[in-house]
């Protein structure tokens, strides 16, 4: 078995990148092996390995040329800011961080980005801006790197109106395991050049290839925004809203349901209070519109279908700080839910049977006798479901319930994750609720692109 | 070799679908024979075909079935659409006609169609409307199927705006060469449930599965619109306002580029006059918005960005009738210069390139002292170049224009098709502009989905 101290390895990955861009022994490596998988899933990581940081595609080609000859495993990270343990090194091996490929430029006449994997989604949303435009949608935590929102196809609050990543993706460029390298699509609104293998690799999690760069696609600034709080009585009035509110025509930026008790878990945790007193369900929705006037027209419309469903006195923030200050209580809830935490789960439904996957998953709840709090994207059928620790529980209990969640979501026509991927720790989850032959044909894409199965080992295939 | 007569081939394919739903016998299979290639290019069809029309997947599937043990080539066909002799039979083989499995219905709450694969476009914009909803893309001829639009992933003119088939499609049924029934995606807007294989197959031209259904998202209505003739006096004038009104943050449904020869031959051939007496180039602007006083406010400030930009005096039409005959006129230009022309191409670069691309153009044109009119979508960088007949000439002259006319969209960063696909046609094209590494993956990925080699044979793989 190879391992990290081989040091003819370690020299020839110092020849690629410089002495000082390679890391390695146990307590040094300690900063590159985990990401935001909570403790009780995620997979002990391996230490013997050693972290690589190429500064170049080239780089990046010669580290993999060395790892597909010698046959060891790759894993590739980006911000670590994954749910489902896939950075996570399972085995000794390379740890590929892409942290120093971190250029940002934009291409003003044809709004679109180049980035580099290592680019965060922050420094993307700050080169956007700088250019006067605008990367609709919020995949998630801005720590998050380019590469990997891609390779996890990264979803995040605003889909319902902008899409996941895979919808901004124009083109990229891709290293496989040989070292070869692979450019696909380009600063293009459309591309029918053969089979679409860059949608194939959106997704992947880093077992099929390495993005290195990719084009992404921006828009021009939408420079008025409502952020507001609609409090209902119950879950079945506030779900039922959301799609009379769609079929209006109105295109909120987000649509985000929330419930009383976690709501004031996380306000609590920040030192604010949740400002609406009425009301046992919520939903957020921000509206952002490119015209004032226009804005106001949409939310008055917003409003009366609000009223009309049964709404309690909604809230509507205008300031910045205001609607800073309820996205903050809203993106703290797992962070504050996390300590006491066995796994946050991300199950997708069509968007209108969420009312009917949330009451199954109180009658789960209930049956087990634990708290389950959900919250999630209301707008695309995607929800949080949270399972909590209880004294005295093991993994077998926690399993089964996870098993249920699953089965009633396939029930109602949905898949076990719209976000978060499959990872390390859905492998088991993927087998069991996939047909064999979708699996058999993913076992075989794999085999083609990767035959020696050194990208990412123990991630995602079951 | 397999041959049409074969009696207990067809008598198999009768016992599955009907003795009726079974057409063989020169003369009798002449009508599903061809499609919308342009015959100087076109493949000379094989006659020695068997038509056999499933009513459901599960014949579709006992079909495949069939043609898999036998070995026997499998060509699918939806509405003979295609421009690039993608379901030309070029091989002894049954031709698989999807026109009898045509139902769609619409879920309101989820805003999404259920559209079995030989539903037409117009059936799918009609029960649409007819749930007061609204297909946004147009994805060209209104009587190509749902089926081969999306194994085509057909663009069309509003791509700008909303995006091709692929943004649209979040589940498909689609039957493997072995007569495996695969379901991926539904009614979702979030999946990462493992490889994208709904997205391989999307694009893919019938080479790896049969699409038998899909579920497609529809939208409220925009219930306004207004569409605009915007003449100037030169191309790259027109051109250069493109990208200036997108970065407004206007986003028109769809923004044509035309020139005075082609569209004033087209207006001809229906009787009509092209408007605008001023101008050698236009925009044909199509704006639609849900609010009316707001649609006006972006007209306004979109005049005002042409008037910038030095256009001539725009014309507005308002009313529906008005509206229409504009757009017949654009959709016209292909049928009235199909008879004189050799090829027509579907080069797409980056949005901001186009003026540049056409000027390209124009050098070859010049150099071969023959006319090759363009046209097409410049708001998505994609436009339609015709080789026309020239007397005297011979294929290698046509070849010759058509790669230097790739060469020269390629050195912008651009790619040989954007809407039209590879079909029979594009094959040499495609081996000679892509990567080895990829058409080596693309041989692969159709090795493992197809292993005998019998769905749509001799098309998109070199």
């Amino acid at each position: 078995m190879w391992s990290s101290i081989d040091k003819t390895v370690v020299e020839e990955l110092s020849s690629i990148v410089g002495e000082d861009q390679v890391v390695f022994g146990v307590g040094r490596v300690e900063g590159y092996l985990l990401d935001e998988t909570p403790l009780p899933i995620r997979p002990e990581p391996c230490r013997d390995v050693v972290v690589v940081k190429p500064a170049s595609t080239e780089e990046v080609s010669a580290i993999l040329r060395l790892a597909y000859r010698s046959k060891i495993p790759v894993f590739p990270r980006g911000g670590g800011t994954g749910l489902v343990g896939g950075c996570i090194p399972t085995r000794s091996g390379i740890i590929l961080c892409l942290e120093r490929m971190n250029k940002v430029t934009v291409d003003v006449d044809n709004m679109m980005a180049e980035a580099e994997a290592g680019a965060t989604l922050h420094d993307l949303i700050e080169a956007a801006d700088r250019s006067d435009l605008f990367f609709p949608p919020h995949p998630g935590d801005e720590y998050a790197q380019i590469g990997g929102l891609i390779a996890c196809n990264a979803g995040g609050a605003r889909a319902v109106r902008t899409g996941v990543m895979r919808n901004y993706v124009r083109g990229i460029e891709a290293v496989l395991p040989t070292g070869d390298v692979l450019r696909l699509g380009g600063k293009l609104i459309k591309d029918n050049t053969g089979y679409d293998l860059m949608q194939l690799i959106i997704g992947s999690e880093g077992t099929l290839a390495i993005i290195t760069k990719a084009f992404i696609r921006l828009y021009p600034k939408l420079p008025f925004s409502i952020t507001m709080i609609i409090p209902f009585d119950s879950r079945s009035a506030a779900l039922k809203t959301v799609p009379r509110i769609l079929r209006t025509g109105i295109m909120p930026l987000a649509v985000e349901y929330v419930e009383r008790i976690p709501i004031e878990v996380s306000a609590a945790r920040l030192g604010l209070e949740w400002p609406c007193k009425e009301g046992e369900a919520f939903l957020i929705i921000i509206l952002a519109e490119q015209d004032e006037e226009y804005l106001y027209r949409v939310c008055e419309k917003l409003l009366d279908v609000c009223v009309e469903s049964g709404s309690l006195e909604p809230l509507v923030a205008e300031r910045r700080d205001e609607q800073d200050r309820i996205l903050r209580i809203r993106s703290e809830i797992y962070t504050a839910l996390k300590p006491s935490m066995v796994d946050i789960l991300d199950v997708t439904v069509p968007p209108a049977s969420i009312g009917l996957l949330m009451d199954k998953i109180d009658e789960i709840s209930r049956s087990y006798n634990t708290y389950l709090p959900a919250y999630g994207h209301a707008g695309d059928g995607n929800i949080h479901v949270h399972i909590m620790r209880e004294e005295g529980w093991d993994t077998a209990i926690y399993d089964e319930i996870r098993d249920k969640v699953y089965s009633v979501t396939l029930e109602l026509g949905g898949v076990i994750t719209g976000e978060h991927g499959i990872g390390f720790v859905r492998r088991r989850s993927l087998l069991r609720f996939s047909h064999p032959i979708y699996i058999d044909l993913m076992k075989k894409v794999k085999q083609i692109f990767d035959p020696n199965n050194i990208l990412n080992p123990d991630k995602l295939l079951p």
